[in-house]
């Protein structure tokens, strides 16, 4: 039996990536070491830092003016490192709140500045996005954060939102990498690893040359971006085995034509599954408006609720790993980030199928 | 021709260990996914992370008023997490200092509070421990901060130093798990995993319950205690596959004995060491005064520092890896954590006295 695992994060990886993880685990390279026994300051690792940074700066084309620092602390941790490094220049934020991370997002970083939701779909369950035309922007903002894709409501943005000459910072943790995007509309994109780049444990930022030097004098030194630039993330020991494994997604990704043809088969796979939700007659329903839904968390629920645990249940028999639903927002969900081949979307499709005309 | 790796972290790792990774990379127990694809939040990972930290427990006797935490950052994440949860209590702290690492840690600590300097062997460049009878500590201190071991200096203290009611702090990073400690003689415990624990990206902390709830206001939510504590570390998504590798080598030094068998295995390989080196009729040389030297970090030097490079040279060729000492102190370093085995110090001395009698 094909299993096929849609949790949210951690989530699955290229099986290719994990077999070669696996072949090299005990000696990587004939270097007589695993990569996990490697000093961070060796020319093994250095080598292989300095490999996946290029191969992420050739994937999402990151113009030369941008840094790329992986840290550590996952999303949560830059919801403090953004304001504390950001929000200086003149001491407020403006935050659009479209679901859960969102709404973390602002609540923190108002303990450093002020900082301001300038729109929230709240008042709409979280299933959609507030039109730009009614955000109140501040143009004396330090900058403006939003959340591309909400993992728990599977909210997405579909284009990236205009807003004028404030840095834009975007918690892309849930859908780098998914689908292309211009950088240079960014002040600041960072992403916890563990959706669409390896495991947890690793966080990338790429942030704009002339936004490192505004950190508040409070600012915890690991959180500091100014301190990773200057050593090329080598500040203090990072998760050398995730950066390796990171590394290994972003050349198995540039073999599947890189952002552009991800992009491509997310399209697909989502597509797919959306136009099932939307066909079946009811007995699934997509709670999301159909403008905003996110291609890599597909958010669904049952119209008979009391046959969650039964679906749960016979989609994990048949190799349909981790489909329940955020506790927040409950019902089902199934994350198909990039390695999720369309086979898995299929597979998922036929059994929901199987399972309605059964129960329905 | 075997290899052994002297790294000073991350560093190296017990064969066993690896080679089950590696067994169980693709599919842990049967589960269909890689520990690095499941859910932070299922039922596989929990069963993990609980073991690591029974383990731990078992093995440090750790009291029940104690909690155990695994958090991101290492040790210098910790510098700030320190002052950041504790210092609020009185507005000041002692710091004794050591070496390198102490030397940064009371560095960081000053900008969140009134950080002293108790005594410091700066002086003697960082080649002994001033006595305790001259340290001047403040009875209305939040806390007494040392370095049990200093990775880089290579000094260790031999003895738990007496500060009263004051909680005692520990930057345990390279020594954790080394020696018995009497973990109720402490307030709080911090470590690195890098060095006894596991891969980079992991950070061990235990703390004694009385002292979760004195974060200052402007404490990051990534670094307060309080949540990690209140959530059995899983507040946010932590380093999944660190812990899986952690909770391994827990059950590895389980099977050695335990901390008391692997104390004694530790004392005779950095007795050989350096009784060797105080033999070796002057060719190299131990800086660190007999009472300081670190079990852990073995910190010599070549009389004729011209030889430096070809010792380096020779001694990687004849599978003796990275043992350069650390740039702020140059000379060599030969790190034997837990998971060196007798046999690679065995072979360090041999080709030690084998290239002193070619080059002296």
């Amino acid at each position: 039996m094909s299993i096929f695992n849609f949790s949210a994060g951690p989530a699955m990886l290229p099986r290719v990536v994990l077999e070669q993880a696996q072949a090299e685990l005990l000696d990587w390279h004939g270097s007589g070491m695993s990569v996990m026994e490697m000093s961070h300051r060796g020319g093994e690792f250095q080598q292989i830092i300095d490999e996946a940074i290029a191969d992420l700066r050739e994937l999402m084309a990151i113009p030369d003016n941008y840094q790329v620092l992986f840290m550590q602390g996952g999303g949560q941790g830059q919801f403090s490192a953004v304001p504390l490094n950001l929000i200086g220049r003149t001491g407020r934020a403006d935050y659009v709140n479209t679901g859960h991370w969102s709404t973390l997002a602002v609540k923190e970083a108002a303990r450093y500045g002020e900082a301001r939701e300038v729109c929230s779909s709240a008042g709409d369950a979280f299933h959609g996005i507030p039109d730009r035309s009614g955000w109140e922007l501040d143009p004396r903002a330090a900058y403006v954060h939003y959340t591309p894709n909400e993992t728990v409501n599977g909210v997405e943005f579909q284009d990236i939102p205009d807003v004028g000459a404030v840095p834009l910072v975007a918690d892309m943790s849930s859908n780098i990498l998914s689908r292309e995007v211009d950088v240079s509309r960014f002040g600041l994109i960072y992403a916890s690893a563990q959706k669409n780049i390896g495991p947890s444990g690793v966080t990338v930022v790429i942030v704009r040359d002339d936004l490192l030097d505004h950190a508040l004098p409070i600012t915890p030194i690991t959180l500091q971006y100014r301190k990773y630039a200057d050593a090329g993330s080598l500040f203090n020991t990072p998760s050398t085995y995730g950066i390796y494994l990171a590394g290994l997604v972003f050349k198995w990704l540039k073999q599947q034509g890189g952002v552009a043809g991800i992009e491509q088969l997310n399209k697909a796979k989502a597509d797919l599954l959306y136009r099932y939700l939307d066909d079946c007659g009811g007995f699934y329903f997509a709670p999301v408006e159909a403008s905003a839904r996110s291609r890599m968390n597909v958010v669904f629920r049952l119209r008979d609720e009391s046959l969650n645990a039964d679906f749960l249940a016979q989609s994990k028999a048949a190799g349909l790993l981790q489909l329940k639903g955020h506790k927040v927002v409950g019902g089902m969900r199934a994350s198909i980030y990039n390695p999720m081949p369309l086979a898995g979307v299929e597979a998922l499709v036929a059994f929901m199928r199987d399972f309605a005309q059964r129960r329905g």
